[in-house]
């Protein structure tokens, strides 16, 4: 089986769509890449491109966006709501077949040495974070933009790769490794909110629950329901039916039935093959045994 | 999202290993089909060919595996344990994805009408059938090879394509279109092989059960539990969890338990869509959210 490699762009653009569709194009013309999504936020200014491929062409096909974003984002004009450091913001390399995390590490980390090379900061998060401090995003981002030019002159945020200096058109980029995120959502037959919160925390890692899992609760008012939304971060270690289970056996002790559930956008093929194993006891069933995979070598 | 036609070519020849790598080099040498798969059996001295691609690349795919297979295999002297009629026996093309059953029956008939014009008796089976009598393989391949001579003589037995003459070295062929079967059996903690077999006529359409379903009872002696062995001929009228939570229901009734369940050899994803979607109660959930899929397109 082929090697794929994901890659999430996100860049600080939402809004001048020949500056996003130029940057989407600039992945096409990479051989080997599959540029499977991309959309443009407005109020967040901000967009994200999904890349798949080689872990080669994936690394080829980042470089080519990055190349394009910083020819025409400038971020000491940049507003939007979401929080950002630099015109590419965060590039996070995700392995999806045939790939360990080391791998995509190693991916990460020569994307990030090209990137400081050309003069750009840059921080390595989650898997290939170089010091614990350094393994969470929102740590690494805290300040935004406008925080970096006090930030670089601490020695503890020294740079991974480029110049401990401010950079005033790219700002910083943060890249990595991690593991695909399932976005999964449980919605229970009752309108009391506090169900859903209750069970958000007999799931959620910060409470006890499991360690992959963050989640919160919430009321869906329009369908008189609530809903327990959550985030596996790694559905390896903590699958999806794991989970459902677990709230389901939660929530029976209020009396209140499940009413459906959400996947959310995209969800990797690997997260599913232990969801037919476990309600299917197919005990020795596998990927590959899926015709259309062979479509992917 | 792209089409995906599947062919599933049998020919008769499973001992020459240089014509098996030859019929599958012809295969390979055609653009944008992929040999997803191919194994000959020395016993039945036959194989089989999954291909996988566009309808075209898959038409032209089935016609260089045809003229390989026809070059290099005498009926004349063919023997074998698997029941046969021609040196490429049955060619079934197999609707995957973004594609309707028309759309293969048209396929399989310019496969067909393409071999006709070689000389080779050609009938239409499955969706393909002409005439009701003709939609059973079983019942065009009965007699075999052997009687060919004969039933070419009987006007019932005119071919679809071809002329209605014996053609001793290539004998006769079936195509048509059919859908993906999925083979699905179900362990039993039991070594009760009547509860297999009471439980395989529950579900199984000949004796009231499921309409899609094919099934025998088994006994597994070397693991002491029994097994309903079942193809499922339309997983999407016939669903696998139904059919699996019907055989639970009805193995509950003896206090027996199921150890586990097998799905063997290839498994299209629109089979699993259904699985995921009714045991995690995710309603909406459909195919192209898997981010692999991206790469079929």
């Amino acid at each position: 089986m082929a090697k794929v490699l994901m890659c999430k762009a996100n860049i600080s653009e939402g809004r001048r769509k020949e500056v996003l569709e130029g940057v989407a194009n600039a992945v096409r013309a990479v051989a080997g890449v599959t540029l499977a999504d991309w959309s443009g936020d407005p109020d967040h200014n901000r967009a994200v491109y999904t890349l798949l491929g080689s872990p080669e062409a994936v690394l080829e096909g980042a470089k080519a966006l990055t190349e394009s974003a910083l020819e025409n984002i400038d971020m000491s004009t940049h507003e939007g709501e979401h929080p950002r450091m630099g015109a590419v913001d965060v590039v996070p390399f995700i392995p999806l077949r045939e790939m360990e995390s080391d791998e995509a590490v190693g991916v990460a980390r020569e994307y990030g040495a090209w990137l400081g090379a050309r003069g750009v900061p840059v921080f390595y998060y989650e898997y290939a974070a170089t010091r614990p401090e350094r393994e969470s995003l929102p740590k690494i981002r805290k300040g935004q933009y406008e925080a970096l030019p006090e930030k670089l002159q601490d020695p503890a945020w020294e740079p991974d790769e480029g110049p401990a200096e401010f950079n005033p058109r790219s700002g910083a980029t943060v890249t990595g490794a991690r593991f695909p995120l399932v976005a999964f959502n449980v919605n229970l037959k009752t309108d009391d909110l506090e169900i859903a919160q209750t069970i958000a925390r007999a799931v959620r890692h910060i409470n006890g629950g499991y360690r992959f899992v963050r989640g919160m609760g919430f009321a869906l008012e329009d369908k008189g329901m609530v809903q327990v939304s959550m985030n596996l971060v790694n559905y390896e270690k903590t699958p999806i039916h794991r989970v459902l289970e677990t709230i389901r056996s939660e929530a029976s002790r209020y009396g209140v039935q499940i009413a459906g559930t959400e996947l959310i956008g995209s969800v990797p093929l690997g997260a599913l093959e232990e969801v037919v194993r476990f309600y299917l006891q197919t005990h020795d069933f596998a990927i590959d045994q899926i015709v259309e995979t062979a479509l992917l070598d």
